[in-house]
């Protein structure tokens, strides 16, 4: 199947695509937060997490979404920013004491240990609270496109929340500690705690460039396969990574003994599994034009990344 | 000025407007969160914060303010609600160990002391999270007034973020021990860690129960007032109140050296403030007519309560 895509898959530069859109998205959040002065020590580190050197996998499949519809990056780039955010909240809040105790993220210490714990977990609140600010401004939205805003909002609220990415964390700290779920229940944690803001970041994308209800239905099948491809290849990258190209130790998901794609189906069918999903993401998007090379590209980047 | 108002002002059945208002808010809370099995351990947490009997002073102002503008209850309801939950996010964190180090809220365990904390902080994110999923959830609002809703989330999202009520729990947690604000900077705290989310409540009830600009900005006025008169009654009842009536102990503030109204200004001057700040709220409602009587009795509550 994935053979078949291949006549109609064009080369892109996606090292430049990705590049560019971070730059675009690095810009953007700057200029939200610049608003405010860092000397105030919330500001400084909702800027320090955000500015910490993440891949922007959500905000760019955010924007690419929007163009594989025929859509443009201005439609998009303040929700992808504020998916962002969100994302970045999260991670803050899993890396605290009470949660994982990470000390270093990306090779930088940790919110909590380069501030303090309770301003990293209001770090965390204020990225969260700013996202819904951000995606019922006024500046962005106008009155004509008020009911696809709000669209916008709960589809991002709805997957950020109890239902989604939450419930995934708790399931996450629940199966730590040796317990090896089933592969349906990791999928299904995995799913929740990653999959459903993924998702939420290609369908806000799909929505505010103009897709019609079967090019959302198809890209959410995309980003379904694809999110959970993207964590099978971090379990396998914590197994056979380079932790110099990573910044950051591998082996650590056996010392804390997690449950792992590699732990429970071995490293070979691990690596089938991922490059299925991959090919599944690429088999919808058969339906969309030249306009879509970049999700092609990133559904490959995904399984074939070193960090 | 106090008494030029009283000619005006009816007398309505405070308690009963309360307890009426209070079992809405419960029911409401209630549906929200039946839609999902409390079996699952989030939704425990986020239920039982929710429910441990706060006094819904900012869902009742909601509604006043809209019956006030000639609106209804079932214009805000949901909104009302959205409110007390980020109102109990902040609470729930606040209490945490990193944080206040609270035990105890209304004389039941805080959540972190009922659940753990890692559950306490996933469901102050949860609660903070489905209150944007309410505000634009297709059930609540509607496309006509999609504009309107855009503007009750943003209104909501600032005032709960770090230009407001957060900003303010990281003055609140910098103010500990034993250094003293002078009267400006602490009316400055309070006015952005419980004044924000009290104006937004008000602000919100005004806009969706119909009010014009003018009733707005008056309402916000009163709210500032109450939400002030608020503290500074906290701060008394945290020397004078009775434990068994406030379901937690007194005494409290001065052995964490807590900058407080008493201690700055004694216990004298303090009570005039808070009747000066509630004759201020009053003097506003002067422009309106008897619909804003719960308003007005709300505003004596909030000096001469118990609790």
């Amino acid at each position: 199947m994935f053979q078949e895509m291949k006549p109609k898959m064009n080369q892109i530069d996606l090292s430049g695509y990705l590049s560019t859109k971070r730059a675009l998205i690095n810009q953007t959040i700057d200029d939200v937060l610049e608003q405010s002065s860092d000397a105030k020590r919330i500001v400084a580190a909702m800027r320090y997490s955000l500015m910490a050197g993440g891949k922007r996998l959500r905000p760019i499949l955010c924007i690419a979404s929007a163009e594989a519809v025929g859509g443009y990056v201005e439609d998009v780039l303040n929700t992808a920013c504020a998916i962002e955010m969100i994302h970045t909240y999260s991670l803050i809040h899993d890396d605290l004491p009470a949660m994982d105790n990470d000390h270093l993220r990306r090779g930088k210490p940790t919110c909590h240990v380069a501030f303090d714990e309770p301003t990293a977990i209001l770090a965390g609140d204020a990225l969260l609270t700013l996202a819904f600010e951000i995606l019922s401004s006024p500046v962005v939205n106008d009155e004509v496109h008020a009911s696809k805003w709000l669209t916008v909002i709960n589809t991002i609220a709805t997957a950020a929340g109890y239902k989604g990415m939450i419930e995934g964390q708790m399931r996450d700290m629940d199966a730590e500690g040796g317990r090896l779920l089933d592969q349906d229940a990791l999928a299904a944690m995995h799913t929740l705690k990653t999959g459903a803001l993924i998702k939420a970041s290609v369908a806000t994308g799909a929505v505010l460039g103009g897709g019609d209800t079967d090019d959302i239905r198809r890209l959410k099948v995309y980003a379904r396969n694809i999110g959970l491809a993207f964590q099978v290849t971090d379990d396998i990258l914590n197994v056979e990574g380079d932790p110099d190209i990573m910044g950051k130790e591998v082996g650590t998901d056996q010392i804390r003994k997690k449950c792992t794609y590699p732990a429970i189906l071995g490293m070979k069918k691990s690596k089938q599994l991922a490059r299925q999903l991959v090919n599944n993401a690429l088999q919808v998007l058969d339906y969309f034009d030249n306009k879509s090379d970049p999700l092609r590209a990133i559904a490959n980047y995904v399984i074939t990344r070193k960090r």
